[in-house]
């Protein structure tokens, strides 16, 4: 099944410990794309300037992205500019120039309306409400957010909140969306918002996902060479959709899956600048990480050690 | 088997958002001691001063901790004073009074030189290797230590960790003791300076095993009610100790179920102040929590779904 995604593609300049580059390929639709594509196939809604380089879209083209949904509008493409220091668990945004972003109407084509799983990117909730108002049918929506609009449009990202089924954010970002300071409620209360499904990213310490089921917890894969960790959350979130996407079933255990998929992909996204490593990603290196993190977290029940938690043992002890 | 613990006893003044108390019972080793004691028998070596409540000396001898080795000096009891701020996760320190312990010099009693399972809490490191002088035989000798130790008595330290075999560090310590910016490369550091484990607590975002065999990692256990953070570490450490200590054997599956069985008794200290949580405890109730971690990190390998992650499927969508 295929993935819709709307969100920006961007310029990024980028310094952090490890080096720094001018002006590459970045943006969240981009990451979550190029992460999507290994699994499915990907229909994208964005925006460009007239200075967009083509070899670009040949990029996506190449991973097979239908880039029906992509308007090359006059004027210069979304630019950032960041830097990451020492512990690099958080960008320091320099600059950003909206450009031709800030005109960003989401207009989808035709054969977009259908898409049975859809990603709504970290842009202005009304604009992702707009886009819901243009499908038609859908399996599952996720959508991704941020404290600029948290803060500045809660209103309106309530409504979309709504119609969302699942919901990417980071810790901080769940703590100002529900005004709780523990982690834990404050993803049971984004739950009372809409969302069926939260799932919490949390960096170098990995993700939790909440849904009426229960808890899932993954730690990140422990790579050990983060050179650049933008794009990260939305090469997580591209690896998750497109597997859940490839799969076709939304089900505890694809979930738990998918969460690991993601994990897996932005482990390869921090490898390198920009999609440096990501788009150099093959079949068998996924699913020796997953593996790895399958193993990492495998914790065996002790049948025959039963005895150490009777009551007894306790009362024993207590004298 | 038993456990052996040098650490602190204390009187504590805490402030959280839930609440405060005044000089209740803290300390390192006192909190190790009550976790532990619900799996081995624990001997506790520690100073006091004249002013410790009975009350206190009682509660540990309810619950087996052998007290052979706990001075009572003249003087007052060491006392630590301490805020948590919103987010909980780290303690401001107002104050702290070492007191008697402040002349602690750790002398074994005979019937401890044997043990085969020891904690060195944190203390001096000079201390911890006097502590190893005085022992024969170990089985497993762990060791917890600091910030402050490892900025003043770094070299004292290293001497230590080359005749410690388990290390428990926070992100924070591993990052300053080896000099790496990442925690991965931290731990992978320490394993160079001694300890074949190491054991690094990430507070609310759980703990990470490494060793010569890879990693481990879990999540902290998700209670909705952290009160007082204080003591989560050393419980932790008690809980993963005590229940070492009662399997009698250190293997890769029993050192993950003890990172277990810690992060389940540190779920129970932080829901209260001081001890008042963990004395408490049942073995259904830890039982139960170990079961619910299990399951919360439950990853299922895909079987049938493994052609997802054959090349083909790559070079099939990269056209």
């Amino acid at each position: 099944m295929s993935v819709l995604v709307v969100g920006s593609l961007a310029l990024d300049t980028v310094e952090t410990p490890f080096g720094s580059r001018e002006e590459v390929l970045g943006g969240s639709a981009t990451y979550f794309s190029m992460a999507a594509s290994y699994f499915s196939p990907i229909q994208l809604v964005g925006v460009v300037g007239a200075d967009f380089p083509e070899r670009h879209v040949q990029l996506l083209k190449n991973r097979r992205v239908d880039l029906a949904g992509l308007t090359k509008a006059d004027g210069r493409t979304f630019r950032w500019r960041g830097r990451y220091c020492d512990q690099m668990n958080e960008a320091q945004t320099l600059d950003t120039e909206l450009n031709v972003f800030e005109q960003f109407n989401p207009v989808l084509p035709s054969a977009f309306r259908d898409a049975p799983f859809v990603f709504l990117g970290n842009i202005d909730p009304d604009l992702q409400s707009r886009v819901l108002d243009q499908i038609d049918h859908r399996k599952l929506v996720a959508a991704d957010t941020m404290n600029f609009w948290i803060n500045r449009k809660g209103e309106a990202l309530r409504k979309t909140l709504e119609r969302v089924d699942l919901l990417f954010v980071n810790d901080t970002e769940a703590r100002a969306l529900s005004g709780e300071s523990s982690t834990v409620r404050a993803a049971r209360q984004i739950l009372r918002m809409g969302p069926r499904v939260v799932v919490i990213k949390r960096g170098e310490y990995g993700v939790m996902l909440l849904d009426k089921h229960g808890f899932f917890s993954i730690p990140a894969y422990p790579t050990a060479e983060v050179r650049d960790p933008t794009g990260a959350g939305d090469s997580f979130a591209g690896g998750f959709m497109g597997f859940l996407a490839r799969v076709g079933e939304v089900t505890p255990a694809t979930l738990r899956q998918a969460t690991a998929i993601g994990t897996v992909l932005a482990s390869f996204t921090v490898e390198g600048f920009s999609l440096e490593r990501l788009i150099d990603v093959t079949a068998s290196q996924v699913a020796e990480r997953f593996e790895r993190l399958r193993r990492m977290t495998d914790l065996q029940p002790f049948a025959k050690d039963m005895a150490l938690f009777q009551e007894e043992s306790f009362r024993l002890l207590e004298g």
